[in-house]
């Protein structure tokens, strides 16, 4: 058995494996170690399960929302078929098809937890409990991801509260609900319960989607409740106890009670079992890495995905993780390394043209700066919203439509900073953004690129109109 | 009453509006002159009450392709509410709201028949009989649109047939159509009357949607044809009479039978009766222009949409009327006119970046040059094929997805040429496409423009992916 690699990635999620991919397509030799199921995270439970809970409701509610479409529709949400097609998307937690496609890609993987012992050296107790060392010849990629924190309340760890996890692959749904948490974990499995007849409670130690634009944050909270959701806002759970029930106490004095308990509060590295501290870095924090994803102070480690803690997104994470198997090889085979801003060989956008989706009710997309963050960062800038019911493709798309757009101009360079959308169906708007913040199209070409009519993207327009009209 | 305007616009569909909208900004007075309803063809007959006529029916298809929410779908589509919907899109054909506009943009309107006199010169016809006189200070805009094309078909115009403009503002469905043409409002149409329950034959002297990328005209045929209309391809109508019905003999020897015949073989430009003669330019023809939409060969003559046969689409229309309404402004205060490529006095996506969408199902979006067309101007391109179906996203939009991408890219310059996606709801995706092709994003940059998983944006990774790895 081999034990010499060019590179070891622990960690056999999304991000590993485009890690892996990219090294290998560089001509070296890579093997993961995973010691759950390969495909990770997203894969199993988080995006790809968490979006087909909301699928089947979202594609419902929208053609609920437009006149003669609703008439047909006279049934319900199946909810087991829902759950069932979940499973379908997860195959029912089994990594084969994803093993099958490592070995077709030429990756090594070996089943079992990963561990430093030293400078490109890595130990992999294998799950009949024996050791192997492994030796890297060029780097050591970690790629661990990250786990949910349970906040610090008393009786909470006692009543076994469901994390993401249990959510994303429950096979029942309970009567009732309470969910810890307001951000996007927690507002898109409160959307997906809710639709399933759930009563669900949202408790957040402030609002829901903080981070996001103001007007995102309003308008999810507002359908929420329009949705059946109970918010207990600005407030924090205090104690828990189970009695059959799960009974939550809260900083402000009132109790919720509810089936389960879901938390949703954050998430904190898998960082503290791996060995770094063989290598002389603390265990138990977020890895720093540079635009190259390596470990600050070494070169030989690398982190991506979300234990590097720059955009804790799969799509950020893989986005990562192909530059780093890129930067790798080249390394390896003592070629340039293109790492200037936007170069191959750097995670540029991670700074700021990250694009992120609530697929809420209505959804949340946005990319770049907030106009919050892009002051805060010292730009001069211009900010442009539209209500997006007004553009003439959202009117024919649902019937009383409602959404929102703002777009963040920075003034000196004339190039767009930041742009959320809020409304029906927006996740698929936001990559035109994406194109233009990291394309740093100027506004005066961006009057040149024409939304076909009648499309919702005619809001492109009307940012653009909003922006010269207010000038 | 006034007579002497800086410009005087001779029509009042949305072309018009926005030219004489952004003239009036600029600091000049102008006039509409419209014979019919203000707002034109695209709100009243085309683009809206088509897209009308559509949505219900994609909503609906869009929740019967998803597990969970197709149990719910258990009736049928309201075809009486459908056309409720779309007369209240139309508003019943009544140009109240557009006329309030109109006035509150500062622009005046004329009701009549407008015909150009002499140069600058122009004389009304209004519906009581009488003539007004007007003379333009700066500039004459056609904006007239266009008329569709009666085949020369022995017995067709004796049989009433129906133009887009019935077959948009029906309020009874036929229980059978016959279409003639195979364009993108004869793919349209037969869409949303299958849709209702109507039996339609397309008879198309070609096959479907020339001018697009083959695939997408052959996975429209097919989905056609699952829809349950019946394609008569490759053949022509060569007579047709009506006896209660009507009945078409077509050039292959058979004959169709239907309640109603539909006219959609192309259009025409509405230049037959407007006073060019008086100016020296023939009548009847499309009115060629330069960039900035001055006709050839004069200097105060300008047209725009349909009628200088640039391109005949509303957004293409509304692009070019900014423009003119801009640079007309400019030359009549003698400032700066900016006219190099891409400058704000020029319409260069006319010739390389325009947006199409059919709303067939599965639809049909574009942008930019097919790998045909890249071809025959010269370009060495590369082709880059996409089975849209392999997107995550796209299996979780709808189970049995179907669709497929193409991205052309110029090899010289790195930068793409034109895209195309085929799929459910793909109308919305195309922009992104735009802005990479408006701002020529160079493709290295585009790897930077991350798309949010699990969307069906994903599809660009793909692309680049399958562009990388076929190097």
């Amino acid at each position: 058995m081999t034990t010499d690699y060019d590179v070891i990635i622990i960690g056999g999620g999304a991000v590993a494996e485009n890690v892996a991919d990219r090294a290998v397509q560089g001509g070296l030799t890579a093997v993961l170690i995973e010691s759950e199921l390969v495909g990770g995270e997203c894969s199993y439970w988080a995006c790809m399960p968490s979006k087909a809970l909301l699928r089947s409701g979202a594609v419902l509610r929208a053609a609920k929302a437009v006149d003669g479409a609703k008439q047909a529709v006279t049934g319900d949400l199946d909810v087991a078929a829902v759950l069932a097609r979940r499973t379908s998307f997860t195959h029912d937690w089994d990594d084969t098809s994803q093993v099958e496609w490592v070995a077709s890609a030429g990756i090594d993987l070996l089943r079992g937890f990963g561990r430093l012992t030293g400078v490109r050296q890595v130990a992999v107790t294998t799950p009949d409990g024996s050791v192997i060392a492994l030796t890297a010849r060029h780097a050591v990629v970690v790629s661990t991801g990250s786990d949910p924190v349970l906040p610090d309340v008393n009786g909470l760890a006692g009543v076994a509260p469901w994390t993401p996890r249990e959510a994303t692959s429950a096979t029942a749904i309970p009567d009732s609900l309470a969910i810890i948490g307001g951000g996007v974990v927690a507002v898109e499995l409160a959307t997906a319960y809710a639709g399933f007849g759930c009563a669900v409670t949202i408790i957040a130690r402030s609002g829901l989607l903080s981070g996001q634009e103001d007007f995102a944050s309003a308008m999810v909270t507002e359908s929420l409740e329009k949705l059946g959701v109970t918010l207990r806002l600005n407030t924090t759970p205090v104690f828990a106890a189970r009695d059959g029930k799960v009974s939550l106490d809260l900083s402000d004095g009132t109790t919720v009670v509810a089936d389960e308990v879901l938390v949703a509060t954050g998430r904190q590295p898998r960082t503290t079992d791996i060995g770094l501290d063989s290598v002389g870095i603390a265990p138990g924090e977020w890895l720093s890495v540079d635009d190259t994803m390596l470990v600050e102070g070494t070169d030989w480690l690398y982190a991506t995905g979300d234990v590097n803690h720059r955009a804790l997104l799969t799509h950020q994470g893989k986005y990562q993780a192909r530059i780093a198997g890129d930067v790798i090889a080249a390394r390896a085979a003592g070629s340039a390394v293109n790492d200037e801003p936007w170069g191959s060989h750097v995670a540029t956008a991670d700074h700021a043209a990250v694009p992120q989706v609530t697929f809420s009710d209505p959804e949340v997309a946005s990319i770049g700066l907030t106009s919050e963050a892009a002051r805060r960062a010292g730009n001069r800038i211009r900010v442009v919203d539209y209500d997006m019911s007004w553009v003439a493709g959202a009117s024919l798309h649902a019937d009383g439509y409602e959404g929102r757009a703002r777009m963040v101009v920075d003034e000196d360079r004339s190039v767009i900073l930041g742009v959320t959308f809020v409304g029906p169906d927006v996740s698929e708007l936001i990559h035109a953004a994406t194109i233009a913040v990291v394309g740093e199209v100027p506004l005066a070409r961006l009057w040149h690129a024409v939304p076909a009519y009648p499309t919702v993207n005619e809001i492109w327009l009307r940012l653009l109109e909003t922006y010269r009209s207010e000038a």
